[in-house]
């Protein structure tokens, strides 16, 4: 039996620090509402329903492969799904982002959170994941994702998106065994919700720690290490590359990638060469253009594409990436030009 | 004549590096929401009617000295009051912070900018400063501020606050010459906004930078940096010491010091020894407790607080200080009990 061809990818060859023809890129967030195909989707599907029909969730991860030329698909989900099967409620509200009815603040609330069982409640996102891979296969490798321990417990305890997360890191310093049950739990059911996505055909996966940079070091260390180590322990298993996302932890990079993943994605506080000297050249990189430089001209888009990759040196396992996802009202023709700014790229 | 005794305070002596009994310590929004004393003003009287009202903002900034016991007291003012008179307008509606009705995204907008007679039509703050200052003379001294360039800029450019900062940043990167225009501009009327200040009684000034974070250093180095430093290099002239305050600004703290000031003021994602040793120790340094720990338990609070001043090493020219302002329901007996706990503090 020959090697399994998907391994060839360049997205899954960079994870894994090989050399590759080109550099790979995606982009979080690839497939939304910047582009058409998905307004006019959304217009007869709200957000959770095209989440959780497979076919839908299908057909808006594949939108953008053919438009963009990017070497990896994501699935289409979204971080919070894991809560509604653990009890607290979900819902999205335009305009408003995501609203959690019956949040997580007490003891009891955090005892009285479910277990998740993770092939009959988020099945879907599998169902999803086998009819996308039954449709490129061969062609472009898959990515599941979650989110981390700490982004998801935020969200479950402020009720919704946060400017302070004050109320989280009450928790977090005022009672430490609620937090640490929550905690807990949360581990618990994101290793079982991306094992189950790997089993079902994700070929690398990425954990979302988008909102873990409001906290200094010591607290990282102290709250959020144990845990998130213990995730990324317990993802090696799946025996696929994961990619160990944050923002706004530039200040702490050595301390983020203790907390483990194959691949370190960092956003454009940080120039990326200083960031991959910081954690070891050993470990694969993905970043890190500011998604607003989407907004701009070809020509300055271009100019620091080529600061990216520059930075990068040609050296194996560099995945090109935004340092966060596709914003709102970007050009699609620009997302594109990226695309192909980054393939054409001749390392000197 | 003996040398002016308000030079021998404890916040003056720490922004020059000279030694000091007991580290000083301050809040920024000391004065504002958490106080019962100002929710009773603010009952009576709009934002802007307490800011332009010198009697009230007198007030206002006198309410929590006495029952902090802090060791500076800043104008009660705000960073947006440069723009009424620059032409844009400014609103406050309640809940949803500043709005800028007229903002400013093309060249003529930029080029229609008025220039500000900072005594006529913002000396309603040089008025307060006075007043304030016969109040507290020889007891405490009172610090004057303004936004750095960056920050008043893009609330000018977005209409109010923003997350993502986009259209600012497509201004920098498209129209290089209508961002220096606004940023000159913007300059101009900030260095005499402050020197006004000084010439009414401020003993000292702080620059906040509130948003520059962001950036990323190469963006921060070609589009803000030559026209922070200019407006440093200006305060110099005004003999009193300036703080250069940011925040999620830790990855470039060196490029940040470049821009001037004498004391360097960070947030609570960098431990304050490593952002010490980052800048130099000659120079003086302020910060950085996260706000949220105030929300905590006292025995907490004091762990934290404690842990900075061991960073701070006893060392002359650190300025206790959050890393931002004082949040919204902060309990007041815990700003108190920071302020007793810094006074208290014996480095070992």
């Amino acid at each position: 039996m020959p090697m399994d061809k998907n391994n060839d990818f360049r997205f899954l060859k960079a994870c894994r620090g090989e050399p590759v023809d080109r550099t790979p890129v995606w982009f979080m967030r690839q497939a939304g509402r910047y582009m058409k195909a998905y307004r006019d989707l959304k217009e007869k599907y709200t957000f959770l329903e095209l989440c959780k029909n497979p076919e839908l969730a299908t057909e808006v991860t594949l939108q953008p492969l053919d438009v963009l030329g990017v070497d990896a698909a994501i699935i289409f989900a979204d971080i919070l799904l894991p809560l509604e099967p653990m009890g607290t409620g979900l819902e999205f509200i335009a305009g408003d982002g995501p609203s959690i009815p019956r949040p997580v603040r007490t003891h009891q609330e955090m005892a009285a959170l479910k277990p998740v069982d993770v092939d009959g409640q988020l099945g879907f996102v599998g169902d999803a994941i086998r009819m996308v891979r039954s449709e490129i296969s061969g062609k472009i490798p898959l990515v599941g994702f979650a989110a981390a321990p700490f982004t998801l417990c935020s969200y479950m305890v402020e009720g919704g998106k946060s400017r302070d997360f004050t109320l989280t890191k009450v928790m977090m310093y005022e009672e430490p065994e609620t937090w640490q049950g929550l905690m807990d739990k949360v581990v618990r059911v994101l290793a079982d919700y991306m094992k189950m996505q790997v089993a079902a055909g994700a070929q690398a996966l990425q954990v979302f720690d988008s909102w873990v940079g409001c906290l200094g070091p010591a607290d990282y260390e102290k709250y959020i290490l144990p845990y998130t180590r213990r995730l990324f322990k317990e993802l090696e298993t799946t025996g696929v590359p994961v990619i160990n996302f944050s923002t706004g932890t530039s200040t702490m990079l050595p301390l983020v990638r203790q907390a483990g993943g194959d691949v370190m994605s960092f956003d454009w506080r940080i120039d990326l060469d200083d960031a991959w000297r910081q954690i070891g050249h050993q470990t694969p990189v993905q970043g890190n253009l500011d998604p607003n430089l989407l907004f701009a001209s070809l020509p300055v888009i271009r100019e620091r594409v080529h600061d990216v990759m520059r930075r990068a040196a040609g050296r194996p396992g560099h995945i090109f990436n935004l340092g966060h996802g596709i914003l709102q009202h970007t050009p699609v023709d620009h997302v594109k030009a990226v695309v192909d700014m980054v393939h054409e790229y001749q390392h000197e």
